[in-house]
């Protein structure tokens, strides 16, 4: 296909033929699709492109979302329906089909990146039989008998001079003027269907409301929590959704503003360097010309590359509204401290309505973390009324970075698209991060830490740090220790500790009765591992037992309160590792401000060797005198963890005598001596090395290891916006 | 390269390396550079894009000019220059170049395809020499320090996480909102340079305007030229010209429209289906909004594909603003009977400066008539203070299509960039073309036309329709013929006719001494062909000597005036090619309204049939006894405008004796008759057919044909807008 360019061909080519073709992509994908995007609309195919909106590369790359790529194709023709939420995403592709169809136009239907394509949520599915009497069957009729067919051919793709192209361009208006008119109707179709209602534009808030956001994707939701929030505090605070963006119909647009509206602010999930105002600005500006109204507009600029939008954030846009002099052409998420376009955000709002239960997982990408927590909320969405929503935080390194899990349960529908902030329940699955990162951040008082460990009551004074201590009796948490190493390899699951850890989070968190919990949980065994043998389910169902049991409840000393912050350890680091990379590795990148970044993306090199992260529950350990010298250890180990060492005896004159080393086989290396030197801190405890050694007694054996510290934190100071 | 999307990323690659990188690109070319272009702009990279700015495929293909392909790109970072003139290009080029150098952001400049980037002006070049003063070497020096090296390596093209990409989106808007100044700044010292002066947004027209228009690229001259015109009429009118599109300065916008003024139209030349307006307009209606400015705003587009844009038409939308009810999102240039959103157009209006000289050539592609024209704007342009301006419109047909060069010479600067209207001079050089064309459209009162054919005085009655002759005599135009073909076969030139015809303009239209035009001519030939030997110099000598010696002026009787026209022929024509094929092959396509059209760009097969062109000016003769039959003369000829025939005795029995035929050779083949017919009017007078064959004495001879008619213009209704 030659890249998305080319695919974007084959959906031409099929719907010239006459087969409803359709496509999903994103980002820079999009982009390369946006030729043909101009042909499929201008040849009026009922095309629906799939679009999970995501940033664009400039400075840097990033994969994440936002609503760059799709605001590159405004111009195409092509028509554009906005989803906020991963139920929408089932109702109005639905809806973006249908008017498709019925409209003979091509659209776009596009959410957010990562925060909706990547967020699991119990969502109310509509069956294809439920869809068939929806869609109407003699457009479809009639598209096929417009295609290319060889029994009755005609010309297209032809090339027009100056004297009739322009005629030809204008030929359609017509039917872009009919689409808002077909949409709505297919809206209230799939209402009457589901009894989901949608509008063009949807308003939610209070009904006198004098401070107004116009948004699009996923923050809607973010923000309609808070406007609820706010609402319920008598502010006067109002959103408008806007679902169909192309074609805009400005008087359905000013039909949804309460009349009582003084302010409105347009926020916008995309950059134009240069331009007035982001996109959905310009619209409203111009519907608000247009149409004489006389409210005061506002822009802002919010989550570019899935910058997190939150409830705080969102009360910072509607306090903005209400200064004396407020912000225009605002950023918020960030703190500018270059042109100062930031808004303040002032400490963290939990929006989220009461008995919604808040978790968060610490750990290690493919220590089995994230595929428990999918398990969990299958396990609580699927037998239960409640609602359940998860969404997947990594690092870029995947398997072995670090992995957190956002899970949230309740009675109420859930909205909040934005991560934990507020938890009650942390639970870390690798004791190397209570060194690394900031793990209780924004737990709730009275709230649940579950620490994986072998540490037992007594080691906590010299294992844990002091501010996360004192952040355990400040908070009065309740703090549990599990040994799911120990248990995972006591029931010969190696390192696998999903199922303990999974069967801890039932038992403490009490989000279901732990009986239907227990129940459940040997039921989803029996289905994800029945075909694999008894052997297998047996030694998962031991799992669960055995972890139900292990569970330790640690208690929290008062004098934890009094504890001061050891100090960083003095460092000669490059400013750059010291400023913004020990920050960004310390999960606490948000932080940063703008004015710590190079203006053009560019970093420095050599920059790994500063990161010593000692996130292996297991390491080798080298047992000289089974070693045959032979290397493969340290040819297979993919991080470079274990490296032979020859040494002379001048240079061993000084070594303690547990440095062990032998002495070095093969032609010309006498004198010299061998040594395999394993470095735990860049190890990723995959066992590699111990699997790949060809000694008759291993010569590397994997060890659990008890002291494991990571490297600590440096101390950052961050300027508080 | 793979591409233009390859060359952009060579393009990337060579900036990163420290080279200024610039590129020529447009339309689906420069869609293909998009990517790379959010690249260039995030990492500063001080690249320039000359881009003629083309219309993009929708519906159709056209690979004329508008804004559709420069539009695509505004949201990608770049800064956007426009140029509405040859002058400009050369001027504002360096602007650019000194801007991206001194910003250290990348500039898209760009100047409307075809009528800037295909039109002949005489203007001042800017030295070299003179432009290196202007370049801040500083800043290419500082370019070429951050360029990656081996010896000073840095990382580029990082992926980054939601934590820290927006701050880097972020980091440079100090730079772009730097950008307004340092362009005006390096306009400033250009017109230091040379004179002329560019502002951001430049104001021309009254003073106290109440009516103002804001556009870009070449619209600019004629409208500037039209506001010139209703100024001197009293008209309360003027023109922003927008110089700087990306970063929009609504400062300078603003500051650019006088206070007097109570409606502004913005124009744009591109097409955005369903938004509320196209780009330039939802930038004003933005910057209106945020400066409180209460003038009324309408939005107007204009130019697609090249469509024309005509003083006639400028004025239609200062009328429209004077109007009771204005319309809005209104089309101009095209008569749309659809949505009926068409400003009506009062007749064509000749607001070029007095004592321009307006030309219209016709000519066959290939047949030299356009390079002859462009060597006439040389002559004219480096001889004498003139200005001079041409411009040439082909059909898509290239060698053997139509050419019509539009020539304009005067003492004021040529600023109508629009085709001649108002011709005080139309040659043809081909004598079909009497009837397939409306050659005398728009020629001015007691204007010239010459017609290169080989009939007298007394074959005029029988030769030309009588439209043309009517016309002649309403008009009481100054009719000359010339026989070009017959002198460029007697001096050796073959078909050849451009020097005759070029001698014939030069005597007639008197643009500059005809002697001191002889003089200039016989250099030219001397500079041309003097490397091709003396035989050739003299031919072309002979050509211009007895060119002014052919010249014959052919009286136009009154009795001309009285003529009806012919009845067109009734023919059982598919309604398509009545309706749309004919006026188009007429050169009448403009007058198609929009509902003329197909709505997705399909059209029937089979319709080339219909297209009998019959302007060969000599077609081959079949000499039946030296003919081999080796259909030699078939197989080569380029539209099968000579096939061999088999017939029986039965099928001859009613030929007419001059129908000549063989007995056929070959095996099998007796009792049929041969013959090679020739359809003199597909035949193009390439002359294959007589080069190839192989017969002793050729059976196939090229003669000239005298009484060439083509095929006549049918009757077309077209309804009055």
């Amino acid at each position: 296909m030659q890249s998305e360019a080319g695919a974007a061909g084959a959906v031409h080519g099929g719907l010239a033929g006459g087969a409803l073709t359709i496509t999903f992509t994103a980002s820079q994908g999009l982009l390369l699709m946006i030729p043909n995007m101009y042909k499929i609309a201008g040849e009026m195919l009922p095309a629906v492109f799939h679009v999970s909106a995501r940033a664009i590369a400039s400075h840097a790359l990033s994969i994440f979302g936002d609503h760059q790529d799709v605001m590159a194709c405004r111009q195409t023709g092509f028509s554009m329906l906005a989803e906020a939420s991963v139920q929408e995403v089932m109702d109005l592709a639905l809806v973006a089909h249908m008017s498709a169809i019925e409209s003979s136009l091509p659209f776009v239907s596009f959410f957010d990146g990562f925060r909706t394509s990547h967020e699991i949520q119990k969502i109310e599915v509509i069956d294809y039989e439920d869809m068939k009497p929806l869609i109407n069957m003699e457009k479809i009729a009639a598209f096929r008998k417009r295609a290319m067919n060889p029994e009755h051919p005609d010309v297209r793709g032809t090339a027009q001079n100056p004297d009739i192209y322009f005629q030809g361009r204008e030929a359609t208006n017509v039917y872009y003027q009919a689409v808002p008119g077909i949409v709505q109707e297919c809206m209230d179709k799939v209402g009457a269907l589901t009894g989901r209602k949608y509008k063009l534009f949807d308003y939610v808030g209070a009904v006198d409301a004098e401070r107004v956001v116009v948004s699009m994707g996923s923050s809607c939701e973010t923000l309609e929590e808070t406007v609820n929030y706010l609402v319920s505090k008598g502010e006067k605070v109002g959103l408008i959704k806007v679902r169909l963006f192309r074609p805009l119909s400005a008087a359905h647009l000013l039909a949804a503003l309460p009349k009582t509206a003084k302010t409105v602010t347009v926020l916008d999930r995309t950059k134009e360097p240069g331009a007035l105002g982001d996109p959905l600005y310009l619209d409203v500006c111009t519907a608000f010309v247009e149409a004489g109204q006389k409210a005061r507009l506002l822009a802002g600029r919010y989550g570019l590359g899935s910058k997190e939008f939150t409830p705080a954030m969102s009360k910072a846009v509607y306090d903005n509204m209400a200064a004396k002099t407020p912000k225009n052409h605002f950023t918020v998420g960030i703190d500018d401290d270059v042109t100062g376009s930031s808004l303040a955000i002032s400490g963290p709002l939990d929006s989220t309505p009461k008995g919604t239960v808040q978790c968060k997982f610490w750990g290690l990408g493919s220590d089995g973390t994230v595929g428990a927590n999918k398990q969990a909320i299958k396990i609580i969405g699927d037998n239960t009324d409640m609602y359940a929503q998860g969404y997947f935080a990594y690092d870029s390194k995947k398997s072995g970075g670090i992995t957190i899990s956002h899970l949230r349960f309740g009675n109420s529908p859930i909205q909040s698209t934005y991560l934990v902030t507020a938890a009650d329940y942390v639970a870390c699955h690798n004791p190397s991060y209570v060194h690394l990162y900031d793990l209780l951040d924004g737990i709730k008082d009275g709230g649940t830490f579950v620490l994986n460990c072998a540490w037992t009551a007594k080691d906590m004074d010299q294992m844990l740090p002091a501010s996360m201590r004192r952040t355990m009796a400040e908070k009065k948490l309740k703090f549990y220790t599990v040994d799911a190493v120990k248990i995972a390899g006591s029931v010969g699951l190696g390192g696998r500790i999903n199922m303990i850890m999974q069967t801890a989070f039932f038992k403490l968190s009490e989000v279901i009765p732990f009986d239907q919990a227990v129940e459940l949980l040997k039921q989803g065994i029996q289905t994800a591992y029945g075909k694999k043998g008894e052997k297998i389910v047996n030694m998962n169902v031991a799992a669960v037992e055995k972890g139900m049991d292990a569970i330790v409840e640690v208690p929290v000393p008062e004098a934890w309160k009094k504890l001061t912050d050891e100090t960083g350890a003095t460092t000669n680091e490059p400013a750059y590792v010291h400023n913004v990379m020990r920050p960004v590795l310390a999960q606490k990148g948000d932080k940063l401000p703008v004015s710590a970044f190079s203006l053009d993306g560019t970093m420095p090199v050599a920059t790994s060797k500063f990161e010593k992260r000692g996130v292996a529950i297991k390491v080798p350990e080298w047992i000289a005198d089974n070693c045959i010298q032979c290397n493969q250890c340290a040819f297979v180990c993919p991080h470079s963890a274990l490296r032979p060492v020859l040494s002379t005896k001048d240079e061993l004159a000084g070594a303690p005598k547990s440095f062990a080393t032998l002495e070095t086989k093969g032609k010309g290396m006498e004198g010299l001596n061998f040594r395999i030197q394993v470095n735990t801190l860049d190890c990723l405890g995959c066992g590699n090395c111990a699997d790949i050694c060809p000694a008759k007694e291993k010569a590397l054996v994997m060890q659990p290891i008890a002291t494991q510290t990571g490297v600590q934190v440096p101390n950052f100071e961050f300027s508080e916006t």
